[in-house]
Protein backbone atom coordinates (compact mmCIF):
# COMPACT_ATOMS: atom_id res chain seq x y z
CA UNK A 1 0.00 0.00 0.00
CA UNK A 2 1.04 3.38 -1.07
CA UNK A 3 0.32 6.96 0.13
CA UNK A 4 -2.21 7.37 -2.86
CA UNK A 5 -4.02 4.21 -1.97
CA UNK A 6 -4.12 4.72 1.30
CA UNK A 7 -5.14 8.31 0.87
CA UNK A 8 -7.69 8.02 -1.63
CA UNK A 9 -9.46 4.78 0.33
CA UNK A 10 -9.98 7.23 3.26
CA UNK A 11 -11.34 10.16 1.64
CA UNK A 12 -13.60 7.60 -0.58
CA UNK A 13 -15.19 6.67 3.04
CA UNK A 14 -17.87 8.78 4.45
CA UNK A 15 -19.49 7.89 1.01
CA UNK A 16 -23.23 8.47 2.34
CA UNK A 17 -22.20 11.77 3.68
CA UNK A 18 -21.81 14.30 1.11
CA UNK A 19 -21.70 17.18 3.13
CA UNK A 20 -18.79 15.59 5.57
CA UNK A 21 -17.37 14.27 2.50
CA UNK A 22 -17.01 17.68 0.55
CA UNK A 23 -14.76 18.82 3.73
CA UNK A 24 -12.81 16.18 4.44
CA UNK A 25 -12.03 16.58 1.01
CA UNK A 26 -11.26 19.84 0.32
CA UNK A 27 -9.36 20.15 3.78
CA UNK A 28 -6.80 17.35 2.58
CA UNK A 29 -6.87 19.30 -1.05
CA UNK A 30 -5.92 22.64 0.47
CA UNK A 31 -3.72 21.49 2.87
CA UNK A 32 -1.79 20.13 0.34
CA UNK A 33 0.62 18.51 2.30
CA UNK A 34 1.93 14.99 1.75
CA UNK A 35 4.04 15.08 5.65
CA UNK A 36 0.61 14.99 7.00
CA UNK A 37 -0.87 11.86 7.70
CA UNK A 38 -5.01 11.46 8.70
CA UNK A 39 -7.97 9.61 9.08
CA UNK A 40 -11.44 9.59 8.53
CA UNK A 41 -14.04 8.42 11.08
CA UNK A 42 -11.64 7.71 13.98
CA UNK A 43 -12.94 6.73 17.75
CA UNK A 44 -11.35 8.37 20.16
CA UNK A 45 -11.63 7.00 23.68
CA UNK A 46 -12.02 9.88 26.06
CA UNK A 47 -12.41 9.73 29.67
CA UNK A 48 -16.19 9.14 29.42
CA UNK A 49 -17.68 7.45 26.52
CA UNK A 50 -16.40 7.36 22.56
CA UNK A 51 -16.90 9.70 20.50
CA UNK A 52 -16.09 9.47 16.19
CA UNK A 53 -14.87 12.37 14.57
CA UNK A 54 -14.72 12.52 10.93
CA UNK A 55 -11.00 13.42 10.32
CA UNK A 56 -7.83 12.58 12.77
CA UNK A 57 -4.26 14.41 12.12
CA UNK A 58 -2.56 12.07 14.48
CA UNK A 59 0.78 13.95 14.35
CA UNK A 60 -0.79 16.90 15.69
CA UNK A 61 -3.44 15.61 18.02
CA UNK A 62 -6.45 17.56 15.91
CA UNK A 63 -9.61 16.20 14.96
CA UNK A 64 -12.21 17.49 12.65
CA UNK A 65 -15.82 16.91 13.69
CA UNK A 66 -18.60 17.74 11.01
CA UNK A 67 -21.79 18.47 12.49
CA UNK A 68 -24.34 16.85 10.46
CA UNK A 69 -25.77 15.46 13.63
CA UNK A 70 -25.61 11.81 13.72
CA UNK A 71 -26.88 9.72 16.87
CA UNK A 72 -25.48 6.70 17.68
CA UNK A 73 -28.07 3.69 17.23
CA UNK A 74 -28.14 0.21 19.60
CA UNK A 75 -26.62 -1.47 16.75
CA UNK A 76 -23.53 1.08 15.91
CA UNK A 77 -22.97 0.63 19.67
CA UNK A 78 -22.33 -2.96 19.36
CA UNK A 79 -19.95 -2.18 16.15
CA UNK A 80 -18.38 0.40 18.28
CA UNK A 81 -16.34 -2.36 20.04
CA UNK A 82 -14.61 -4.24 17.02
CA UNK A 83 -13.25 -1.00 15.73
CA UNK A 84 -10.14 0.41 15.88
CA UNK A 85 -10.09 2.78 19.11
CA UNK A 86 -7.43 5.64 19.95
CA UNK A 87 -6.91 7.38 23.63
CA UNK A 88 -7.25 10.66 23.32
CA UNK A 89 -6.11 12.89 26.00
CA UNK A 90 -5.01 16.86 25.15
CA UNK A 91 -6.41 16.35 21.19
CA UNK A 92 -7.96 19.69 20.07
CA UNK A 93 -11.05 19.24 17.96
CA UNK A 94 -11.77 21.87 15.05
CA UNK A 95 -15.97 21.98 13.95
CA UNK A 96 -17.28 22.79 10.63
CA UNK A 97 -21.14 23.62 10.47
CA UNK A 98 -22.65 23.00 7.55
CA UNK A 99 -26.49 23.44 9.27
CA UNK A 100 -27.62 26.52 11.45
CA UNK A 101 -31.44 27.12 12.42
CA UNK A 102 -33.71 29.81 11.04
CA UNK A 103 -33.75 32.68 14.29
CA UNK A 104 -37.45 32.75 13.28
CA UNK A 105 -38.85 29.59 12.46
CA UNK A 106 -36.26 27.13 14.11
CA UNK A 107 -35.77 24.97 10.93
CA UNK A 108 -32.67 23.36 10.41
CA UNK A 109 -30.89 24.81 6.93
CA UNK A 110 -28.34 24.01 5.42
CA UNK A 111 -25.27 26.75 4.88
CA UNK A 112 -24.55 28.28 1.93
CA UNK A 113 -20.89 27.01 0.12
CA UNK A 114 -19.06 29.87 0.51
CA UNK A 115 -19.74 29.92 4.18
CA UNK A 116 -18.46 26.61 4.35
CA UNK A 117 -15.62 27.46 2.31
CA UNK A 118 -14.64 30.10 4.69
CA UNK A 119 -15.08 28.00 7.70
CA UNK A 120 -12.66 25.39 6.04
CA UNK A 121 -10.30 28.06 5.13
CA UNK A 122 -9.69 28.97 8.66
CA UNK A 123 -9.82 25.13 9.84
CA UNK A 124 -6.67 24.39 6.67
CA UNK A 125 -5.17 27.75 8.89
CA UNK A 126 -5.26 26.25 11.77
CA UNK A 127 -4.10 22.68 10.95
CA UNK A 128 -0.78 24.63 9.27
CA UNK A 129 -0.17 26.56 12.07
CA UNK A 130 -0.04 24.00 14.50
CA UNK A 131 2.27 21.70 12.43
CA UNK A 132 4.70 24.68 12.21
CA UNK A 133 4.65 24.93 16.03
CA UNK A 134 6.08 21.17 16.18
CA UNK A 135 10.07 22.06 16.61
CA UNK A 136 10.68 18.54 15.17
CA UNK A 137 7.67 17.91 13.15
CA UNK A 138 8.22 14.55 11.72
CA UNK A 139 6.79 14.05 8.03
CA UNK A 140 4.37 11.20 7.74
CA UNK A 141 6.15 7.88 6.57
CA UNK A 142 4.11 4.91 5.99
CA UNK A 143 6.16 2.28 5.12
CA UNK A 144 8.24 3.51 8.62
CA UNK A 145 5.56 3.24 10.91
CA UNK A 146 4.18 -0.08 10.15
CA UNK A 147 7.86 -1.05 10.58
CA UNK A 148 9.20 -3.18 13.46
CA UNK A 149 12.42 -2.31 12.92
CA UNK A 150 11.72 1.72 13.63
CA UNK A 151 10.86 0.16 17.11
CA UNK A 152 13.50 -1.46 17.63
CA UNK A 153 15.83 1.18 16.91
CA UNK A 154 13.94 3.46 19.18
CA UNK A 155 14.30 1.11 21.82
CA UNK A 156 10.75 1.00 22.74
CA UNK A 157 7.01 1.42 21.98
CA UNK A 158 4.62 3.54 23.69
CA UNK A 159 1.15 4.58 23.38
CA UNK A 160 1.71 8.37 22.62
CA UNK A 161 3.28 6.98 19.08
CA UNK A 162 -0.61 5.17 18.10
CA UNK A 163 1.45 1.94 17.06
CA UNK A 164 -0.56 -0.11 14.91
CA UNK A 165 0.73 -2.63 13.06
CA UNK A 166 -0.72 -4.73 10.56
CA UNK A 167 0.41 -8.36 11.11
CA UNK A 168 1.08 -10.00 14.70
CA UNK A 169 4.25 -10.75 13.26
CA UNK A 170 5.55 -7.46 13.24
CA UNK A 171 4.66 -7.00 17.01
CA UNK A 172 6.34 -9.83 18.30
CA UNK A 173 9.22 -9.09 15.70
CA UNK A 174 9.74 -6.08 18.44
CA UNK A 175 10.75 -8.01 21.09
CA UNK A 176 13.61 -10.39 19.56
CA UNK A 177 11.76 -12.95 17.75
CA UNK A 178 12.55 -13.47 14.22
CA UNK A 179 9.62 -15.41 12.85
CA UNK A 180 8.31 -15.36 9.37
CA UNK A 181 5.05 -16.28 10.24
CA UNK A 182 2.80 -16.09 12.86
CA UNK A 183 -0.77 -16.78 13.01
CA UNK A 184 -1.68 -17.59 17.36
CA UNK A 185 -3.66 -14.78 19.71
CA UNK A 186 -0.35 -14.74 21.72
CA UNK A 187 3.29 -15.47 22.58
CA UNK A 188 5.44 -15.78 25.98
CA UNK A 189 8.10 -13.19 26.13
CA UNK A 190 11.44 -14.09 25.11
CA UNK A 191 13.27 -12.44 27.55
CA UNK A 192 10.81 -12.13 30.87
CA UNK A 193 9.58 -15.46 31.78
CA UNK A 194 6.32 -13.53 33.48
CA UNK A 195 5.20 -11.67 30.26
CA UNK A 196 3.27 -12.91 27.66
CA UNK A 197 2.57 -10.94 24.68
CA UNK A 198 -1.20 -10.93 23.39
CA UNK A 199 -2.96 -10.26 20.82
CA UNK A 200 -7.11 -10.19 21.92
CA UNK A 201 -9.72 -9.56 19.79
CA UNK A 202 -12.31 -7.02 22.16
CA UNK A 203 -15.93 -8.13 20.54
CA UNK A 204 -18.00 -10.60 21.01
CA UNK A 205 -16.50 -13.87 18.98
CA UNK A 206 -18.81 -16.82 19.15
CA UNK A 207 -16.71 -19.20 17.18
CA UNK A 208 -13.82 -18.53 19.75
CA UNK A 209 -15.87 -18.19 22.36
CA UNK A 210 -14.64 -14.88 23.58
CA UNK A 211 -16.54 -11.92 25.17
CA UNK A 212 -13.65 -9.69 25.94
CA UNK A 213 -14.07 -5.63 27.37
CA UNK A 214 -11.95 -2.73 27.59
CA UNK A 215 -12.93 0.29 29.43
CA UNK A 216 -13.99 3.44 28.18
CA UNK A 217 -10.47 4.53 29.99
CA UNK A 218 -8.67 1.40 28.30
CA UNK A 219 -7.26 0.71 32.09
CA UNK A 220 -8.79 -2.53 32.65
CA UNK A 221 -9.42 -5.04 30.26
CA UNK A 222 -11.94 -8.62 31.25
CA UNK A 223 -10.70 -11.48 29.85
CA UNK A 224 -14.03 -14.01 29.65
CA UNK A 225 -14.89 -16.84 27.89
CA UNK A 226 -18.58 -17.50 26.90
CA UNK A 227 -19.33 -20.35 28.50
CA UNK A 228 -19.27 -20.75 32.72
CA UNK A 229 -17.09 -23.51 32.76
CA UNK A 230 -14.88 -22.68 30.36
CA UNK A 231 -14.21 -19.47 32.21
CA UNK A 232 -13.36 -21.62 35.46
CA UNK A 233 -11.05 -23.25 34.12
CA UNK A 234 -9.05 -20.74 32.04
CA UNK A 235 -8.88 -18.48 35.03
CA UNK A 236 -7.84 -21.27 37.18
CA UNK A 237 -4.80 -22.00 34.23
CA UNK A 238 -3.85 -18.34 33.92
CA UNK A 239 -3.81 -18.09 38.06
CA UNK A 240 -1.65 -21.04 38.33
CA UNK A 241 0.81 -19.80 35.44
CA UNK A 242 2.30 -17.37 37.04
CA UNK A 243 2.43 -15.64 34.12
CA UNK A 244 0.48 -12.40 34.80
CA UNK A 245 1.71 -9.44 33.18
CA UNK A 246 0.62 -8.96 29.27
CA UNK A 247 1.91 -6.76 26.64
CA UNK A 248 -1.18 -5.56 24.68
CA UNK A 249 -2.03 -5.33 20.94
CA UNK A 250 -5.89 -5.46 20.64
CA UNK A 251 -7.56 -7.11 17.02
CA UNK A 252 -9.79 -4.33 15.61
CA UNK A 253 -11.09 -3.32 12.24
CA UNK A 254 -8.93 -0.67 10.64
CA UNK A 255 -10.37 1.90 8.83
CA UNK A 256 -10.26 0.33 5.22
CA UNK A 257 -11.39 -3.08 7.04
CA UNK A 258 -9.15 -5.19 7.54
CA UNK A 259 -7.57 -6.39 10.91
CA UNK A 260 -4.62 -4.19 12.63
CA UNK A 261 -3.19 -4.43 15.70
CA UNK A 262 -2.63 -1.48 18.04
CA UNK A 263 -0.79 -1.53 21.08
CA UNK A 264 -2.30 -0.45 24.49
CA UNK A 265 0.43 -0.90 26.94
CA UNK A 266 1.74 -3.22 29.64
CA UNK A 267 -1.29 -4.90 31.63
CA UNK A 268 -0.53 -6.88 34.68
CA UNK A 269 -3.28 -9.33 36.31
CA UNK A 270 -5.36 -8.06 39.20
CA UNK A 271 -5.29 -11.47 41.13
CA UNK A 272 -7.75 -9.91 43.84
CA UNK A 273 -10.59 -8.80 41.55
CA UNK A 274 -10.18 -11.68 39.18
CA UNK A 275 -12.52 -15.04 39.49
CA UNK A 276 -14.56 -17.36 37.37
CA UNK A 277 -17.06 -14.72 37.23
CA UNK A 278 -16.00 -11.45 36.54
CA UNK A 279 -13.32 -13.12 34.30
CA UNK A 280 -9.35 -12.42 34.55
CA UNK A 281 -9.10 -8.57 35.29
CA UNK A 282 -5.71 -7.45 33.39
CA UNK A 283 -4.73 -3.74 34.87
CA UNK A 284 -2.47 -1.21 33.08
CA UNK A 285 1.06 -0.44 34.50
CA UNK A 286 2.58 1.31 31.89
CA UNK A 287 2.05 3.16 28.67
CA UNK A 288 5.77 2.41 26.89
CA UNK A 289 7.57 -1.03 26.55
CA UNK A 290 10.88 -1.96 25.88
CA UNK A 291 11.65 -3.29 22.54
CA UNK A 292 14.75 -5.91 21.08
CA UNK A 293 16.87 -6.60 18.46
CA UNK A 294 16.32 -10.07 17.05
CA UNK A 295 17.66 -12.53 18.61
CA UNK A 296 20.82 -14.41 17.04
CA UNK A 297 20.52 -17.98 17.93
CA UNK A 298 23.08 -19.77 18.87
CA UNK A 299 24.51 -22.82 15.74
CA UNK B 1 -31.23 22.10 -4.41
CA UNK B 2 -28.47 24.76 -3.76
CA UNK B 3 -24.85 24.38 -5.16
CA UNK B 4 -23.75 22.81 -1.82
CA UNK B 5 -25.93 19.70 -2.26
CA UNK B 6 -25.33 19.56 -6.55
CA UNK B 7 -21.73 19.57 -6.11
CA UNK B 8 -21.47 17.77 -2.96
CA UNK B 9 -23.65 14.57 -4.15
CA UNK B 10 -21.47 15.13 -7.89
CA UNK B 11 -18.93 14.61 -5.50
CA UNK B 12 -19.57 11.62 -4.20
CA UNK B 13 -20.58 9.73 -6.77
CA UNK B 14 -17.96 7.30 -8.01
CA UNK B 15 -17.40 5.90 -4.83
CA UNK B 16 -16.12 2.55 -5.61
CA UNK B 17 -13.38 4.14 -7.80
CA UNK B 18 -11.49 5.71 -4.93
CA UNK B 19 -8.18 6.67 -7.18
CA UNK B 20 -10.88 8.44 -9.67
CA UNK B 21 -12.27 10.07 -6.85
CA UNK B 22 -9.11 11.32 -5.53
CA UNK B 23 -8.66 13.18 -8.60
CA UNK B 24 -11.93 14.91 -8.98
CA UNK B 25 -11.97 16.37 -5.76
CA UNK B 26 -8.48 17.62 -6.23
CA UNK B 27 -9.51 19.01 -9.39
CA UNK B 28 -12.58 21.41 -7.88
CA UNK B 29 -10.98 22.08 -4.65
CA UNK B 30 -7.76 23.41 -6.51
CA UNK B 31 -9.99 24.84 -8.76
CA UNK B 32 -11.87 26.65 -6.10
CA UNK B 33 -13.98 28.41 -8.27
CA UNK B 34 -17.76 28.73 -7.84
CA UNK B 35 -18.27 30.29 -11.52
CA UNK B 36 -17.30 27.06 -12.98
CA UNK B 37 -20.38 24.29 -13.25
CA UNK B 38 -19.06 20.70 -13.38
CA UNK B 39 -20.80 17.45 -13.72
CA UNK B 40 -18.83 14.17 -12.95
CA UNK B 41 -19.68 10.40 -15.21
CA UNK B 42 -21.60 12.23 -18.09
CA UNK B 43 -22.15 9.80 -21.27
CA UNK B 44 -21.25 12.21 -24.14
CA UNK B 45 -22.41 11.26 -27.64
CA UNK B 46 -19.75 11.38 -30.35
CA UNK B 47 -19.56 11.07 -33.90
CA UNK B 48 -19.38 7.02 -33.91
CA UNK B 49 -20.65 5.57 -30.50
CA UNK B 50 -20.89 6.66 -26.79
CA UNK B 51 -18.66 7.42 -24.11
CA UNK B 52 -18.04 8.16 -20.29
CA UNK B 53 -16.32 11.12 -19.38
CA UNK B 54 -14.99 11.19 -15.51
CA UNK B 55 -15.95 14.74 -15.02
CA UNK B 56 -17.03 17.71 -17.47
CA UNK B 57 -17.11 21.56 -17.56
CA UNK B 58 -19.79 22.38 -19.73
CA UNK B 59 -19.10 26.30 -19.81
CA UNK B 60 -15.82 25.39 -21.31
CA UNK B 61 -16.55 22.17 -23.29
CA UNK B 62 -13.70 20.34 -21.12
CA UNK B 63 -13.43 16.92 -20.29
CA UNK B 64 -11.73 15.07 -17.57
CA UNK B 65 -10.91 11.47 -18.55
CA UNK B 66 -9.03 9.25 -15.50
CA UNK B 67 -7.29 6.12 -17.09
CA UNK B 68 -8.35 3.54 -14.35
CA UNK B 69 -9.34 1.25 -17.48
CA UNK B 70 -13.02 0.13 -17.45
CA UNK B 71 -14.93 -1.71 -20.61
CA UNK B 72 -18.59 -1.35 -20.75
CA UNK B 73 -20.12 -4.83 -20.32
CA UNK B 74 -24.01 -5.88 -21.97
CA UNK B 75 -25.63 -4.60 -18.51
CA UNK B 76 -24.02 -0.88 -19.05
CA UNK B 77 -24.64 -0.69 -22.72
CA UNK B 78 -28.24 -1.11 -21.90
CA UNK B 79 -28.31 1.50 -18.88
CA UNK B 80 -26.49 3.70 -21.12
CA UNK B 81 -30.01 4.16 -22.91
CA UNK B 82 -31.87 5.73 -20.38
CA UNK B 83 -28.93 7.73 -19.18
CA UNK B 84 -28.43 11.50 -19.79
CA UNK B 85 -26.25 12.04 -22.99
CA UNK B 86 -25.23 15.51 -24.27
CA UNK B 87 -24.17 15.85 -27.95
CA UNK B 88 -20.37 16.64 -27.71
CA UNK B 89 -18.75 18.47 -30.89
CA UNK B 90 -15.37 20.05 -30.60
CA UNK B 91 -14.91 18.95 -27.13
CA UNK B 92 -11.84 18.44 -25.09
CA UNK B 93 -10.96 15.82 -23.31
CA UNK B 94 -7.95 16.13 -20.68
CA UNK B 95 -6.26 13.35 -19.05
CA UNK B 96 -4.94 12.17 -15.94
CA UNK B 97 -2.91 9.05 -15.55
CA UNK B 98 -2.89 7.00 -12.82
CA UNK B 99 -0.91 4.00 -13.59
CA UNK B 100 2.09 2.99 -15.97
CA UNK B 101 3.53 0.48 -17.41
CA UNK B 102 7.02 -1.06 -15.63
CA UNK B 103 8.84 -1.11 -18.93
CA UNK B 104 10.87 -4.41 -18.29
CA UNK B 105 8.00 -6.31 -16.55
CA UNK B 106 4.78 -4.85 -18.66
CA UNK B 107 3.41 -4.91 -15.11
CA UNK B 108 0.49 -2.40 -14.34
CA UNK B 109 1.63 -0.43 -11.47
CA UNK B 110 0.35 2.89 -9.88
CA UNK B 111 1.62 6.24 -9.86
CA UNK B 112 3.26 7.53 -7.30
CA UNK B 113 1.50 10.12 -5.49
CA UNK B 114 3.08 13.49 -6.18
CA UNK B 115 3.12 12.60 -9.83
CA UNK B 116 -0.53 12.76 -10.19
CA UNK B 117 -0.95 16.27 -7.86
CA UNK B 118 1.82 17.07 -10.75
CA UNK B 119 -0.79 15.97 -13.98
CA UNK B 120 -3.70 17.91 -11.43
CA UNK B 121 -1.84 20.75 -11.08
CA UNK B 122 -1.87 20.83 -15.03
CA UNK B 123 -5.17 20.36 -15.60
CA UNK B 124 -6.38 22.87 -13.38
CA UNK B 125 -3.92 25.63 -14.83
CA UNK B 126 -5.51 24.85 -18.05
CA UNK B 127 -9.05 24.85 -17.02
CA UNK B 128 -8.55 28.12 -15.13
CA UNK B 129 -6.59 29.44 -18.75
CA UNK B 130 -9.49 28.51 -20.62
CA UNK B 131 -12.09 30.07 -18.82
CA UNK B 132 -10.29 33.39 -18.78
CA UNK B 133 -10.28 33.06 -22.84
CA UNK B 134 -14.00 33.44 -22.91
CA UNK B 135 -14.65 37.52 -23.65
CA UNK B 136 -18.00 36.46 -21.91
CA UNK B 137 -18.39 33.82 -19.20
CA UNK B 138 -21.24 33.68 -18.04
CA UNK B 139 -21.29 32.25 -14.11
CA UNK B 140 -22.56 29.21 -13.24
CA UNK B 141 -26.15 30.00 -11.86
CA UNK B 142 -28.06 26.63 -10.92
CA UNK B 143 -31.00 28.56 -10.23
CA UNK B 144 -31.01 30.56 -13.86
CA UNK B 145 -30.18 27.55 -15.64
CA UNK B 146 -33.07 25.29 -14.65
CA UNK B 147 -35.48 28.08 -14.81
CA UNK B 148 -38.25 28.47 -17.70
CA UNK B 149 -37.92 32.48 -17.63
CA UNK B 150 -34.13 32.61 -18.63
CA UNK B 151 -34.91 31.06 -21.76
CA UNK B 152 -38.62 33.01 -22.33
CA UNK B 153 -36.03 35.87 -21.72
CA UNK B 154 -33.57 34.69 -24.29
CA UNK B 155 -36.30 34.16 -26.95
CA UNK B 156 -35.11 30.85 -27.85
CA UNK B 157 -34.12 27.38 -26.35
CA UNK B 158 -30.57 26.20 -28.29
CA UNK B 159 -28.71 22.65 -28.21
CA UNK B 160 -25.84 24.35 -27.53
CA UNK B 161 -26.86 25.57 -23.77
CA UNK B 162 -26.88 22.50 -23.06
CA UNK B 163 -31.00 23.41 -21.44
CA UNK B 164 -31.78 20.67 -18.70
CA UNK B 165 -35.12 21.06 -17.02
CA UNK B 166 -36.13 19.45 -13.60
CA UNK B 167 -39.91 18.87 -14.71
CA UNK B 168 -41.92 19.05 -18.04
CA UNK B 169 -43.54 21.98 -16.49
CA UNK B 170 -40.85 24.07 -16.79
CA UNK B 171 -40.27 23.21 -20.93
CA UNK B 172 -43.81 23.47 -21.55
CA UNK B 173 -43.70 27.38 -19.92
CA UNK B 174 -40.80 28.28 -22.25
CA UNK B 175 -43.94 28.00 -24.71
CA UNK B 176 -46.60 30.23 -23.70
CA UNK B 177 -48.13 27.80 -21.18
CA UNK B 178 -48.72 28.97 -17.81
CA UNK B 179 -49.69 25.43 -16.08
CA UNK B 180 -49.07 25.08 -12.56
CA UNK B 181 -48.59 21.35 -13.17
CA UNK B 182 -47.77 18.86 -16.08
CA UNK B 183 -47.84 15.28 -16.23
CA UNK B 184 -48.56 13.82 -20.03
CA UNK B 185 -46.06 12.94 -22.24
CA UNK B 186 -46.54 15.99 -24.72
CA UNK B 187 -48.75 18.38 -25.46
CA UNK B 188 -49.68 20.40 -28.69
CA UNK B 189 -47.81 23.70 -29.17
CA UNK B 190 -50.30 26.88 -28.55
CA UNK B 191 -48.80 29.24 -31.78
CA UNK B 192 -47.78 26.50 -34.33
CA UNK B 193 -50.70 23.87 -35.37
CA UNK B 194 -48.05 21.65 -37.07
CA UNK B 195 -45.97 21.19 -33.71
CA UNK B 196 -45.98 18.86 -30.51
CA UNK B 197 -44.28 19.22 -27.67
CA UNK B 198 -42.94 15.53 -26.89
CA UNK B 199 -40.97 14.04 -23.80
CA UNK B 200 -39.81 10.50 -25.13
CA UNK B 201 -38.34 8.15 -23.05
CA UNK B 202 -35.21 6.65 -24.55
CA UNK B 203 -35.77 3.00 -23.34
CA UNK B 204 -37.45 0.44 -23.39
CA UNK B 205 -40.98 0.44 -21.54
CA UNK B 206 -42.52 -2.03 -21.47
CA UNK B 207 -45.19 -0.84 -18.50
CA UNK B 208 -46.14 2.29 -21.16
CA UNK B 209 -45.56 -0.44 -24.37
CA UNK B 210 -43.16 2.21 -26.23
CA UNK B 211 -39.05 1.38 -27.39
CA UNK B 212 -37.70 4.57 -28.41
CA UNK B 213 -34.55 5.08 -30.27
CA UNK B 214 -32.15 8.13 -30.56
CA UNK B 215 -29.07 7.63 -33.15
CA UNK B 216 -25.68 8.31 -31.85
CA UNK B 217 -25.23 11.54 -33.77
CA UNK B 218 -28.94 12.38 -32.61
CA UNK B 219 -30.29 13.41 -36.09
CA UNK B 220 -32.79 10.39 -36.43
CA UNK B 221 -35.32 9.23 -33.40
CA UNK B 222 -37.14 6.44 -33.77
CA UNK B 223 -40.37 6.13 -32.20
CA UNK B 224 -42.31 2.66 -32.01
CA UNK B 225 -44.42 0.72 -29.86
CA UNK B 226 -43.41 -3.06 -28.40
CA UNK B 227 -47.06 -3.88 -29.91
CA UNK B 228 -46.67 -4.45 -33.67
CA UNK B 229 -50.52 -4.12 -34.00
CA UNK B 230 -50.30 -0.91 -31.72
CA UNK B 231 -47.99 0.21 -33.73
CA UNK B 232 -50.10 -0.12 -37.17
CA UNK B 233 -52.79 2.23 -35.82
CA UNK B 234 -50.31 4.87 -34.25
CA UNK B 235 -48.36 5.16 -36.96
CA UNK B 236 -52.05 5.69 -38.94
CA UNK B 237 -52.51 8.33 -35.90
CA UNK B 238 -49.93 10.25 -36.45
CA UNK B 239 -49.62 10.62 -40.24
CA UNK B 240 -53.49 11.10 -40.66
CA UNK B 241 -52.67 13.92 -37.66
CA UNK B 242 -50.26 16.52 -40.01
CA UNK B 243 -48.88 17.46 -36.76
CA UNK B 244 -45.43 16.74 -38.13
CA UNK B 245 -43.55 18.63 -36.33
CA UNK B 246 -41.75 18.00 -32.73
CA UNK B 247 -39.87 20.17 -30.05
CA UNK B 248 -38.18 17.27 -28.02
CA UNK B 249 -37.19 16.86 -24.77
CA UNK B 250 -35.93 13.65 -23.74
CA UNK B 251 -36.53 11.77 -20.61
CA UNK B 252 -33.68 10.82 -18.72
CA UNK B 253 -31.75 10.57 -15.29
CA UNK B 254 -29.83 12.96 -14.11
CA UNK B 255 -26.16 11.94 -12.55
CA UNK B 256 -28.48 12.07 -8.88
CA UNK B 257 -30.86 9.70 -10.48
CA UNK B 258 -33.83 12.33 -10.90
CA UNK B 259 -35.19 11.82 -14.10
CA UNK B 260 -34.94 15.46 -16.14
CA UNK B 261 -35.54 16.67 -19.57
CA UNK B 262 -33.01 17.12 -22.13
CA UNK B 263 -33.97 19.57 -25.16
CA UNK B 264 -32.72 17.79 -28.11
CA UNK B 265 -34.00 20.31 -30.97
CA UNK B 266 -36.75 20.57 -32.91
CA UNK B 267 -37.41 17.33 -35.48
CA UNK B 268 -40.01 16.63 -38.40
CA UNK B 269 -41.46 13.16 -39.21
CA UNK B 270 -39.92 11.46 -42.83
CA UNK B 271 -43.16 10.34 -43.65
CA UNK B 272 -41.18 8.92 -46.60
CA UNK B 273 -39.50 6.39 -44.17
CA UNK B 274 -41.72 5.93 -41.87
CA UNK B 275 -44.04 3.10 -41.90
CA UNK B 276 -45.86 0.51 -39.39
CA UNK B 277 -42.81 -1.84 -39.47
CA UNK B 278 -39.99 0.19 -38.63
CA UNK B 279 -41.75 2.93 -36.49
CA UNK B 280 -42.18 6.91 -37.00
CA UNK B 281 -38.67 8.69 -37.99
CA UNK B 282 -38.15 11.92 -36.82
CA UNK B 283 -35.27 13.79 -37.99
CA UNK B 284 -33.85 16.75 -36.49
CA UNK B 285 -34.24 19.92 -38.87
CA UNK B 286 -33.34 22.81 -36.29
CA UNK B 287 -30.95 23.01 -32.82
CA UNK B 288 -32.80 26.43 -31.78
CA UNK B 289 -36.22 26.75 -30.73
CA UNK B 290 -38.14 30.01 -30.41
CA UNK B 291 -39.59 30.29 -26.53
CA UNK B 292 -43.07 32.40 -25.39
CA UNK B 293 -43.71 34.86 -22.62
CA UNK B 294 -46.83 33.24 -21.12
CA UNK B 295 -49.82 33.96 -22.87
CA UNK B 296 -52.63 36.26 -21.26
CA UNK B 297 -55.87 34.50 -21.13
CA UNK B 298 -58.63 37.18 -22.30
CA UNK B 299 -61.45 37.02 -19.56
Amino acid sequence: MNKLEFISKQLSRAQKKPFEHYVITRIWHLLNDLSLKFITQQYISRPIGRALTDMYFPQLGIHIEINEPHHLNQEEQDKLRQIDIINATNHRILTVHTIYKEPLTGEKKYLEIDEIHHQINNVVEIISCEKNKILEFEPWDLHKEQNSQTYIDKGFISLSDNVVFRTSLDAINCFGYTHKNFQKGGINHLYRTNTFIWFPKLYKSYKRGWDNKLSDDELTLIEKTISPTDLSRHVDRIMNSKVYNRIIFVQSKSPLGDIMYRFKGEYVLDTSETNSKVGLVWKRISDKVETYKPRIKPI
